[in-house]
């Protein structure tokens, strides 16, 4: 990611002043490119003159630790995604943080797609009403390595809280419950890697805002990524990503078809790629103009914890009350249970 | 509907030779238009000389006992869904009908909507590979009277029931366990009437297929009727149908409209007129050829049970088991627990 | 085309009463089916007690005499395209019918179709301002035989005299020049047989409106009928029919479709099925009302008249002046040399 | 276009070593800002060390003198669109150049359009078959201020070399005639300028394949850019590009819309953005590859050819010969003629 967010970095405002990575090479090739000075240590990196704000592209379980040393030194962080390396971790640095915890940017790329935006804004303006029900597809066009699901937490931590974040960040407003189940349909190893391939939830809100889910791994089509958004005087939806306007009119490989639309995006750079540009704009703007981040170490924190939920949902086979109260406290202790 | 389906067996070899009605007036009205007779009860019409077969459509509660008219003097019958008034009504004529039951055809007329069979045929031809989910949109566009909703037993059974029928048929699986949760959103009366605007449920099978069911009592643009089959190979979605295939290019009502479709068809009889047409003809096919009924009294008997099912799920906020083996003795237990 | 009617005037206030067929056989069998009386001819059919309106779906050369025979004994009448077998002849029957002409009702079924209806209606509503330019894509699905063509008098005035009365329609103005040409290009023995399989035209009227033809005598995709209207607020499309909204996603049968669309409706009376009895309900509508016929006779003429000059603006490789005033005299002296 | 195009070249292996711009002050800004020189003359911005190649992006009517000056001195060109501000000037250029024409690359920027060129692959990789008519769509979003259009030679020259440059890209084959008609509708005051602002041509090629151009200075639902290849297989359509895959689904402005797509893309910079990167990326690859320019000088005078063509057969109301031969000898007589 680092490669991307320094492309995305040349189109704003903000230039590279310094550069961390552990394997040294890496950082003083990167640091040649775009003319900025690598260091031998993160705290070099981030005490370096001219610095204001840290990006934190590393691996999981050392985002927090990195967060702490950039709020301690008074810089604006942006991290990526997820917070830390679980639950625990993530609301540990929450309680530490404080009221600095919404100061902190965290990259849920999503939120920033233009599409997916755009139908957000269109929400907020009013168009369609209030947002009753939400719909939301989430399917890889390709399985990951094996390797990958044995250490992603399981579908419901690693690809389904992209789905919370948009839930909570459409309705506008928390889930107060969920029930997740699931399946491994479509590649037996995943099953014998202790995923599910094929999941689905339910989200109901305390105003009755009810929100679908429906996932998978793997998508004979391409890159599933829609959201349905039906309001009371409309619906919205962000549709899937063809790679050209082109369309074949002919009778194709079937005897069915009329006309055929380009594929869609496959890989997520192309897919997703605008999002990181317009996440990597955000976070200047909020740096230039001293703000809270939009999306930040709170909202990090409520999908991750709606992500604890949902595992434990499917494996006691039973709805989960998402109690916000409790969420720093009897929540920790329920979490901590399914998780056992 | 007695004059939708005498509209549509005009179109095939068929030939409306007796009616009864007890408004004797309507009767008599259609019968003279027809070039039929009415009688003044039911066993005359169906003892008339030339009678092969005999539909039903009239009050619910009378149902079973034209059925069980119509079989014990050796017709053939197709009778509008529901089978009966309530799901114990239909446990019992199911197990009166015995081997019979699987020559009563059903009216789930969805089965034979053109979009909606096209789809059915294809996912059978293995164009998609095997079908693993299945995402059902089913939203009216109109909120029906309030006596209506009060007579309806709630939107689970009354609504729901079409989904429950065309996911059976559609992954050809029993589906083993419902989760089922609903609210109202839209439309306060309909709370206060005792039900639900807004309803969702998640189905799984034996083999882990996932169906994922979104409804409402009304949708902001018309009758929102689609279907997604996701399969290993492809994907298949029967869409709604416009009234016409006329599109608006231009700014519209909002700025940001590029090009507008038509209108979707509103009114149950434009948007599902052609399936009753082919119901017709598919019964008179079975008749000619003294066959089963492709719908038939177990499949009403199945649907009004994870109806059933689906209501005790809400009610009870826990997901149920639908167990097949015990669909005619405990599971009549539980249901009849939860209709309590 | 008898049948076709037959079947479209049953859903009418309208009753087959008699019925005139050269070959009797014909005529008595449909008699028998629809309960009408066959005739040994057609002076009779039309006399028959009770007769109102008469419907001609003859031999083109027959036309004019049955549309005499009947305007003379104070019938209605709606006479199937071509009005007559050559321009000369419907000509002479416009100069003699004189006021009569505006009370014959020429079956351009087109204008009767569902979706150009429905884009007519909407240009006269202003929805889209003043339309200045049209767009027309007529091409079959497949090649008629080698005999039909032989007899056809060409593309331009067999099948683009559908696309001159659909522009003259839905501008609601005159052109007054064409430009048309064409080539043989999708099979050698169609230029064998002396006709284009490719034709063009561009037409204009006198207030600068401009429409563009485009033609074929088949369709790699289908029956492609298209129409585009482009006004000074908005374009309207009255698009093709797809056999139904069932659309697949998947990779297809090249590397590039996402989703496809069901295959067109091919052949004309499924794809211009409901033109027909949309066209018979207008007719029963004209007679009824006793009004005049709002696609006639000067409709018919002044179409094939415009055939007549694309078929020479084709030969000549220059436009042509469509002469209103000249219509009846001067332009029947340049067409006849264009004939020959 | 020096922006775009510099901010182009910066995701090539090129860089921009020296500019010239007789404003001097906007060569310094942007030499500053991507760390060139600025020189006083053009011949010293070519003879920079380390200049391999340089791209026109002055005033028309400097453009040929440019070309002959980098040629002179061995750089390879690319030279914006149009070659000269006439077509004696290109006339002239062209045969001065020689061979080197080849080697010289017009900025054609939609043939780089990613969806056009799809579609260009498309058609050649024989997926279509043989591709017998086009029907190009070429209408501008907004109507140009009046003095771009009194200086612009009129809408044949200035926007319609577009469509004819795509169709002897598309068809691989020259047209042999072409008959070209418009009108001013939209807008009184561009007729008064002298211009029309609605056309309209028909091309044909020896072989019979047949283009339909139509064209507009201003559209009701935005820039609308499509391409449609009619092949003997199939027909591949090149859409317009709307803003987001965001659709809204309601009855909208008018009780007529189901669901209406986002708005296209307006500006140019927007719709067509891409196609300069493309266009850049090309240019730098030919240069790397010493190879001759894919869309050079003959392609530009072809296309200027054809729109004095198009103009005076505008002007003369009848079809205009485009013979290949007579391209340089007795083409020149005639369109000086028409010009006069």
């Amino acid at each position: 990611m680092a490669g991307v967010h320094a492309q995305a970095i040349r189109q704003t405002r903000a230039r590279i002043v310094s550069l961390f990575d552990p394997k040294r090479g890496n950082a003083e090739a990167l640091a040649k490119e775009v003319g900025a000075r690598s260091f031998a240590s993160a705290e070099e990196a981030i005490l370096c003159p001219g610095v204001d704000a840290i990006i934190i592209a590393s691996a999981s379980h050392t985002h927090a630790n990195y967060v702490r040393l950039a709020v301690r030194y008074g810089k604006r962080v942006m991290c990526e995604k997820p917070l830390t390396e679980n639950y625990e971790a993530a609301l540990e640095l929450h309680r530490e943080l404080g009221e600095e915890a919404k100061r902190v940017f965290l990259a849920f790329n999503r939120r920033y797609d233009p599409g997916h935006r755009r139908l957000w804004e269109r929400v907020r303006s009013g168009e369609v009403g209030d947002v009753k029900q939400l719909v939301i597809h989430n399917r890889d066009p390709f399985l990951p390595p094996r390797a990958y699901i044995e250490g992603s937490g399981g579908q419901f931590r690693d690809m389904m809280v992209h789905s919370f974040d948009l839930t909570r960040w459409i309705f506008g407003e928390e889930p107060v419950s969920i029930f997740a189940t699931g399946a491994c349909v479509f590649e037996d190893w995943v099953g014998q890697a202790g995923d599910c391939d094929s999941t689905a939830a339910l989200l109901m809100t305390a105003s009755g805002k009810i929100a679908w889910i429906a996932e998978a791994r793997v998508s004979s089509f391409g890159y599933d990524q829609r959201i349905e958004a039906h309001g009371t005087k409309g619906m919205l939806l962000s549709d899937n990503l063809p790679q050209s306007q082109v369309k074949l009119f002919g009778p194709g490989g079937t005897d069915a078809s009329y006309y055929a639309t380009d594929a869609l995006k496959l890989f997520f750079l192309d897919r997703y790629g605008e999002s990181y540009a317009k996440e990597i704009e955000a976070f200047v703007e909020v740096v230039l103009a001293d703000a809270d981040a939009p999306v930040n170490v709170h909202d990090g924190l409520r999908s991750t914890y709606i992500g604890e939920a949902a595992t434990r949902s499917f494996k006691a086979k039973r709805p989960i009350e998402l109690n916000d109260q409790s969420l720093f406290a009897d929540a920790a202790g329920e979490v901590g249970a399914a998780a056992g």
